[in-house]
């Protein structure tokens, strides 16, 4: 068994509404020293030893993100007792 | 400028209905190497290079995870261009 890890952002042209508001809650709130916020997804994989990077870039592709609007990074990751 | 980036994740004694239709999408289609996905939130800030590990923590716990349900991890990026 293996971790996998994906991040899937909204293209940086593309607005990103939660993460502005987030972005405004911060600043009311005083934390000025935060200039930019954007919100995505995060899944946690646990897969064969055996899975090919192709395999994973496909499900990342197809299953994770919108391609027409998003883009994802694969991360595999050391096994700590998921 | 720096940049961090936050997961956050469901507790692993919750349940996650996202994940689970994913993972069950997956095996589906073919995919029986992934025995399990978890859906979570990614975040991605810039924040000035002064910014203790305290305020990151405190932004994460209060504005970015619902500690009562969810876990979160802190981690500064090197800088690559935004």
């Amino acid at each position: 068994m293996a971790r996998v890890e994906v991040d899937v952002v909204i293209k940086t042209e593309i607005l990103d509404p939660q993460g502005k508001a987030i972005l405004g809650a911060l600043g009311r709130a005083g934390h000025s020293g935060v200039t930019e916020v954007r919100q995505g997804k995060h899944f946690e994989l646990v897969v064969d030893d055996d899975i090919s990077d192709a395999d994973l870039e496909g499900i990342a592709e197809h299953f994770l993100a919108n391609p027409v609007i998003e883009t994802w990074t694969v991360r595999r990751v050391p096994e700590s007792g998921l």
